[in-house]
């Protein structure tokens, strides 16, 4: 068990590992971002864990490592991100950033990505554009691992959603895989040996299984319903993939290789919305806090409390800030090779 | 039992109604339209059934039987509706009418609606931006029915979301609540006196239930990962409500009255996106297209077949546009009652 980092000490090692894989500042900041929103919030599967996967993929050439991202407005409220196969942090912050730009001026601004990558934490383009005011909507779609319903094979992605409403303090964030659990849920019972929850994941037939070891696949979002969670696994399809002119899912080429050269040719979709073109910035402050209230306030199952979405990230993200960040073992071993394979000071 | 009545016979039927008990051409134009879209596709909670409600909220002024619905564009691509207290069809349509007119121009158009009511089937205002080649979002909140992740007191309403992608034929359309069931499949299971699924309902104190006469709240959407059920009510609530400055679901009195002269001060949230804005709307068509063919081709676990959402409901439609809508026999014995009162000839 490694000691934990500071949050300032570990988002400095990450930039200097994407630097020194030859990243260029702008990728090595936005990518190093979109992990630390991930670690600090307790959102681990889409933390610095992935700092190696990135780095493996700016060396093998599947992700450029110095992309010239343009954006080109189509209309007053709308435009396109070209990532020029950037990490997909790069190309999904800067495409929030022009679509609070455009919400600024047009009321509401949405803007399709095309050859971008795996982006990593949705939450993180959501809560840029909540620290401008503005509401948000961020969505992508990525390779293969989630059934349909009464399906029988990987089709989408685990194809997040998140949505978010500025608020006092911290916003309401929402942030979800539109399958039940994500893929990496599935390997942590692999190597701890226990069995998985009901109706997360099926066998090669399609059939639920809470045996990690013979789970080919995870089951959407809803268990006898999950025709919802495959219609929202959808939605990310149709705003990712269709509207952009990218890949659906199942022509992903796996985010684990081993082609490691190729772009992947993915899409993602941004929207921004400003209060100030609604109902006016300070009735909609007034209505988040008067929602969040009584959502806090509402009585829970005994034993149990209730949150609302984002509630359990800030106050994991305050205890990290505090404290530090705990690395897991094989996320310390990657960061300790990376670090002598550069010839740069380890962390942890 | 009675016999089908043809959908077109059925929605004279609605609009004499309508008109009968002082309604507007519009109102009973628009009441009617987004019923029928119910009734002809199988989503009968949302269909004609709701004739006598509406046709009581209309005489007992919770709605306005001759509103004055007005378009404020506030920037290129926003825009407000106040409904006036319309029934909500009129206002909804209105705005999606609007958002779809912003989209052609500013690329995308999202449109907060005020003093609504009630509006049906969301799905029915998505169709009207899939017939004129849009994308859109369609949500609404509603009365507390829903309890919270872990939670013990209804607090969402059903709050459902509908998005479509215009396709060749019959669009891609996800029309959902948020909830896993709605509320009058409990009311349907105490009438057969059968036991509810697991998971979707919960006695007084919150703990789950199967027995229909202890459900008194329904559960969010998602079972032990509920959270994300109940996330997604929260978008509703933020677009709906918090965006447009009316009322949250805790605070909208109840739907089934006693009081049937107040209106219910509900907003709603409309957004049509515009393909050629975007990656061009042959891309998108090619891009769907694809995306249907492959979900359609996607092998199904044994005994199963896999299906896109709105494929049930366009098969339903076909046989229903063919042989008739058959009434249940409350809805029968209510539109005979109407047909008295107000002089009228019956239909069915």
């Amino acid at each position: 068990m490694t000691s934990p980092v500071q949050a300032d000490d570990l988002a400095q090692f990450c930039r200097t590992v994407l630097t020194g894989v030859g990243a260029d500042h702008e990728t090595a900041r936005d990518c190093t971002a979109s992990m630390m929103h991930g670690s600090i919030h307790g959102v681990d599967s889409h933390g610095v864990r992935l700092l190696g996967h990135y780095a493996k993929a700016l060396q093998g050439g599947r992700l450029n490592k110095a992309p010239k991202v343009e954006f080109t407005r189509t209309r007053a409220g709308s435009g396109m991100v070209n990532g020029d196969n950037a990490q997909g942090a790069r190309a999904t912050y800067a495409a929030m950033d022009h679509a609070c730009d455009l919400a600024a001026e047009a009321g509401v601004g949405a803007v399709g990505i095309t050859n971008s990558s795996h982006f990593g934490p949705a939450g993180a383009y959501a809560m840029r554009a909540a620290e401008r005011g503005m509401l948000a909507l961020v969505t992508c779609n990525s390779d293969s691992f989630v059934r349909l319903h009464d399906g029988a094979e990987r089709f989408h992605g685990t194809n997040p959603l998140s949505i978010t409403c500025p608020a006092p303090g911290n916003p309401w964030l929402l942030d979800m895989a539109t399958s039940a659990v994500p893929y990496n849920r599935v390997e942590l019972y692999r190597s701890t040996g226990t069995t998985l929850p009901e109706g997360v994941a099926s066998d090669s037939t399609g059939a639920d299984t809470t045996d990690p070891h013979v789970a080919e696949m995870l089951a959407p979002l809803g268990g006898m319903f999950g025709f919802k969670g495959a219609g929202l696994g959808g939605v990310a399809e149709v705003l990712s993939a269709v509207l952009t002119g990218m890949k659906l899912s199942p022509d992903i080429a796996p985010m684990g290789g081993p082609d490691f050269s190729t772009p992947r040719g993915m899409g993602a979709f941004v929207m921004a919305l400003d209060p100030a073109a609604f109902a006016g910035a300070e009735v909609v402050q007034a209505g988040v806090t008067r929602y969040l209230e009584l959502l806090r306030a509402s009585p829970a199952q005994p034993g149990r409390e209730v949150m609302a979405p984002g509630d359990r990230e800030w106050a994991v993200a305050q205890g990290r800030r505090e404290n530090g960040i705990t690395l897991d073992p094989v996320t310390a071993a990657s960061f300790a090779e990376l670090a002598h394979a550069l010839g740069i000071d380890p962390v942890g």
